[in-house]
């Protein structure tokens, strides 16, 4: 009875309180981040989901500003663009290059058109909630409703009376990858998969997409078509399909090629609503069917789309806010469910999942292996706020990390459905996992990881994939130009040595409290070379020679906003001179002093030498906190960075959001601490955006359970060590 | 003892007289209508094999004369060409579309090269005998043999020292279809499928062809191939594949798209021998490798090759010639070989096959299930031949027409792998079964067969598969133009309705037989509707006009050579003005007498009229026997007609096989008897070639066993029925 009271009063609360009583979710708007290349998406989603279901419009018409073959692009959606082509099912969000986002469906009217160039439509009227996306589709009047489970998709299509299509495209997507199989198993069920991969054009790091799709509808008729290839000379007159989508209208077996897809045809009432759903695996057709089995053994669209948000408001609900606007707490909680977006379920209900590199299969009993660790990104600070919000996730994601090793022999790079993409460049699996480590989450197998690091510190020569161009490196301490000439971005040897830098600096950290001394002083010495690279005459980090001479002539602005220069990789010597976090003292000694080392951090911020849309400097504005009387400069300057580069609107996000790296700046930033080294447990303060944050900690981790930071108050201290700050 | 004594003296006369005492199997030359538009190939290949390994040389370089994307083209090999690209796995012999040709393995040495423009190479020392074919590779010095048994293919390549490689490609072949999925099982295993099908370029009739392929020896790496799509715009740049041949040197799982292979790569030395293996199914992927498992259960090319010799040994001793030159013996036995190609066993070891138009899979417990029905050409003179000589066959033959009745719910016309193609026209599977059942061979389930037949010769509209056009004719008694206007090939009502009126003769030959008289009187009615054709004026038949007029302007020799004329289908009138065999006599009175006939037909041969390259005139030669008197003209024309049109030379058929049509014409007619009216169970009789011509029937069938034609004496009478011929 007394429940029942208090659910009653319960939802006459939340329903005549909502405006005041809004909850962490109810901020969210995935609509931020979804234009000025930050390449978020605004579809469906649950919580680090295998699945998404997302609209595409980023093809077939010049209607569209940015189409995915006319440019380098990577989102399958952009928030200008107008010419929706479907729900793509299994998405980046936030990532800099193309790569999954296939299996397109889309539901049409009228006469059937396979074609994507003629099946498109405008649309009106986005929906965007955690966990549930919708559209009407102007040439149709259809309305369009999608939501996700963890591996499976909920799509509901409102039609209008006549005839009406459901499609399901295999031939298109973001990928740059074709080919794939469907197979129809009934009259409302098809099989297949997709080949998808060669992520940041990497030719073989390739891996297929397994499907099973269903509809609640039994179709009047249905059949495949596959775009045929162009014939020459006189077959062009015999063959009527040639060069064109051709329909299959009788086949029913598989159907495999370039370009391939499905239909189903219906006759609607008017309003009548057709639900379809869709489970994926990356191990096997068969697990895609168990996913959905589990995941959604009936068609209950609501359903589904009431949990997907119940458990984003679970997961969103670890950090409470005060104070601030309304647009500020949309820009922190969008900012937070960007960051539990990636990296993703690997494993099926049945625990299986592709091995790292290998094509077996593997299989896990206990929590989530991850994949999708875009590592040179998020080592910088995700895997700090996952460390202190979710370490139950973080310490997933670190055993996911060393599987990989045991079934392949190296950590992960740029990781990608247990491909190895090797996108961008240094040791990034080292910090992050030693963070987490010296943080005290230490419910993984550090012997294995810390052989794996031990490897990659300082294996010699071609063998050591992890850093190609190492020999130098242990010889001299840095890494001369040319010597990693297979680099598609040509020479990026200052960028790849101040990786390794960071990351043996965190080992020795590691390897210090593991008891390891002479590791720990091998690898102190390591991450001390970059001092090489400071040339008093540029007053900036500048590539060297192989004679050992600076590279000249030189001009330190050269590589800003992403172009090409030797040395340095997505920026210029200023976005990279001062990123050595674990030897700051160290540097402003090289620089000629602490009052120096101010200046010339102040001038890059005065100057507009700093780039707020990537990673190298993302923690210079945090920097001024190592010295005494100049942390004021922290504040003002993430003050105006925040207030420059985010906001609640579409375009709110500076760049790419690179697995939720640039989002978890914001919230750090917000909150008003920083983890500014990577591999050291402590932060940087500033004064929170907010009036009050509470952190509800995760007491099986941090039993002294929530931290909560007072926005109300100066600033007492303006660095923190994480055992203080969680004590 | 008196037996080991036996095989002894067997062998020694074997060894000592082998050119005296060849068998019929070592008279066979499969180079025999291997051009001149033939069709057939010199390919290995068992008894009605579903299997078959073809030497491809169609495609890929200029060298070829004839390639099979610049013209019509319907062979995987050709005589006269001289640039193979591999073995084609399961092929069509002489039949006038193109299809199958596809799952093409070729050995290569050198650098790895997976365009068939490059690798394809110049071939000497060609050699092909009854289940076995080999030629050696200029360009890389390699020799090739291939051999099959019935569902698998043996294939041995001897390398030069070095690098080899064996390629699989899954992109080309000669069928106008593409896509196809290839998977790897192990180092020394691969699985898929391909699509095949639009057989003379109708686009549903497709269907898949699953393999297992396999090496005996372990490669040194292995991967697969994919043709990229071309790209446009600034993504050209980026992927380096695009618009290529891709490797995918480290993926292990499916591979689908439409241009896929496979390559194994080998440090060969010097003679070293490798064997492939490759099994096929049209049900699955498992039935394939059960296939190939059962046999093959080793690797023993050696015993492969020698069981498929002995198979075909023991088919073609059904008849024993004595006399004629070398020459005849070999066009004799060549001719032999070619009926007993097509139709091929289509149930795999199990005995599953795919169903008639619908991809359930039946089961057969109890000898074979046929495909690979060309019933417009055999329904003439091959099912008399199997009636003849392989009643078993020929029974298991009608039985698996029966049963695509019972699926599908109309007999075959043109019936490949379960998808009827709709290729000419006609309702031919009547005069085919009918002609067996008079004949005696009764051991099938006529009531369902007659059934079919009755449904296809009463039923009106549309509804009538068999017979599109079929109103008038049954009103009027006849087709008139414009009827069935979505043939492709323009009108062809008359040869429409010729081949019904020959079906309807022979469906009331069988309702009298079965005591149906009034379905008799019906159909004998309907077969006489032939009359309405005859035009006075042109002295032949002729088409008529929607209003009952005859076609003017009007000349009978339009339509000849394979041209289109309003009417008449591949053919002039002159080629079907006589195709009334069930009422000659009746021909006779409409022309003026037997006298105006027999100069008519006369005529028809002095004036070059008659076409030996088709079937529609293909007894001509035979009709004057039902004159007394003139039976001196059959047997001057058949011997000139031997003599000019067949040879034992590659250009020894005189045109499309037909799936042993053309040869089975020649068979009858070297031996002396012809079966000139289908579904008429008699003979006309002319001089054999050969001295002595026995025929070893089946007593299971025949219990009077061996019939002798003496070909030394002159004949006695002209006509004999199939009753008198056996007894």
């Amino acid at each position: 009875m007394k429940k029942l009271i208090f659910t009653f009063l319960n939802c006459y609360i939340l329903g005549s309180l909502s405006i005041s009583a809004q909850q962490p979710v109810d901020y969210v708007d995935p609509f931020i981040g979804t234009t000025n290349y930050s390449v978020c998406n605004p579809g469906a989603v649950c919580p680090n989901g295998m699945m998404s279901v997302v609209p595409f419009n980023v093809m077939g018409s010049d209607l569209n500003m940015y189409d995915k073959d006319k440019r380098w692009w990577s989102a399958p959606y952009e928030y200008n663009n107008k010419y929706f082509t479907g729900f793509a099912h299994v998405t980046l969000s936030g990532v800099g290059c193309p790569e999954l986002g296939t299996l397109l469906t889309m539901p049409t009217t009228g006469k059937l058109d396979v074609d994507y160039r003629h099946y498109g439509s405008e649309y009106s009227n986005e929906q965007a909630t955690p966990g549930y996306y919708a559209v009407s589709l102007k040439k149709y009047g259809i309305r369009c409703e999608v939501s996700a489970t963890t591996r499976s998709s909920a799509e509901r299509f409102t039609f209008p009376k006549g005839e009406g299509h459901i499609l399901l495209n295999l031939g298109n997507g973001l990928t740059n990858e074709v080919g794939g199989m469907v197979r129809r198993v009934s009259d409302t069920e098809i099989e297949g998969y997709r080949l998808v991969g060669t992520f940041c054009y990497n030719p073989q790091a390739v891996f297929p997409i397994y499907f099973v799709m269903r509809v609640n509808k039994h179709p009047v008729s249905a059949g495949y078509w596959k775009k045929q290839p162009p014939m020459d000379g006189p077959e062009k007159d015999w063959d009527p399909d040639q060069g064109k989508y051709k329909l299959y209208t009788t086949y029913g077996k598989e159907l495999a090629g370039d370009d391939v897809g499905y239909y189903f045809n219906y006759d609607c009432a008017e309003g009548e609503q057709i639900e379809v759903q869709m489970g994926v695996s990356f191990v096997s057709i068969e697990n895609a069917r168990q996913n959905l089995n589990t995941e959604q053994p009936q068609f209950a669209f609501d359903n589904t789309r009431q949990q997907a948000r119940q458990t984003w408001a679970e997961t969103l609900n670890r950090v409470t806010v005060e104070g601030g606007t309304e647009a500020q707490r949309r820009m922190f909680y969008t900012a937070l469910y960007h960051t539990q977006i990636h990296p993703n379920i690997l494993q099926d209900v049945n625990g299986q999942y592709p091995e790292m590199e290998s094509f077996k299969i593997g299989n896990i009993n206990k929590g989530n292996r991850y994949t999708v660790f875009s590592l040179w990104d998020t080592y910088r600070n995700v895997g700090q706020l996952m460390t202190l919000l979710y370490p139950d996730k973080q310490l997933d994601m670190v055993r996911s990390m060393i599987g990989m090793y045991k079934e392949w022999g190296w950590m992960p790079k740029w990781e990608l459905y247990s491909r190895e993409t090797w996108t961008m460049e240094g040791d990034p699996a080292i910090p992050f996992i030693a963070d987490t480590w010296l943080k005290g989450l230490c419910d993984f197998d550090i012997d294995t990881a810390y052989e794996a690091f031990y490897k990659s510190a300082t294996l010699p020569g071609k063998d050591n994939k992890m850093r190609p161009d190492v020999d130098n490196y242990y010889k001299r301490g840095y890494v001369p130009m040319g010597e990693y000439a297979a680099d598609m971005s040509g020479d990026n040897s200052v960028s790849h040595a101040l990786e390794y830098y960071i990351a043996d600096a965190s080992l020795a950290n590691l390897a210090e409290a593991l008891g390891k001394k002479q590791d720990a002083k091998r690898f102190r010495q390591q991450s001390l070379g970059y001092r090489h690279y400071y040339s008093k005459e540029s007053g900036t980090l500048r590539p060297i020679n192989q004679d050992g001479t600076f590279l000249t002539p030189f001009d330190p602005k050269d590589g800003a906003d992403f172009s090409n220069a030797p040395g340095f990789h997505e920026g210029s010597a200023w976005n990279y001179t001062f990123y050595v976090p674990h030897d700051i003292k160290g540097l402003a000694r090289l620089m000629g002093g602490d009052k120096k080392f101010v200046q010339k951090l102040q001038r890059v911020f005065d100057e507009g030498l700093y780039d707020p849309a990537n990673e190298p400097d993302i923690a210079y504005p945090y920097l001024f906190t190592y010295f005494k009387g100049e942390e004021w400069r922290t504040e003002k300057i993430v003050t105006s960075l925040i207030n420059k580069n985010f906001s609640d609107k579409p375009n709110g996000i500076p760049g790419n959001d690179d697995c939720g790296t640039m989002s978890t700046w914001l919230i750090f930033s917000m909150m008003g601490l920083y983890p500014d080294c990577p591999g050291t447990p402590s932060y940087a303060l500033t004064k929170p955006v907010f009036d009050k944050v509470t952190l509800h900690l995760d007491k099986r981790y941090y039993p002294k359970g929530d931290i909560i930071i007072d926005g109300t108050k100066p600033l007492k201290k303006y660095r923190i060590s994480h055992s203080e700050l969680v004590h």
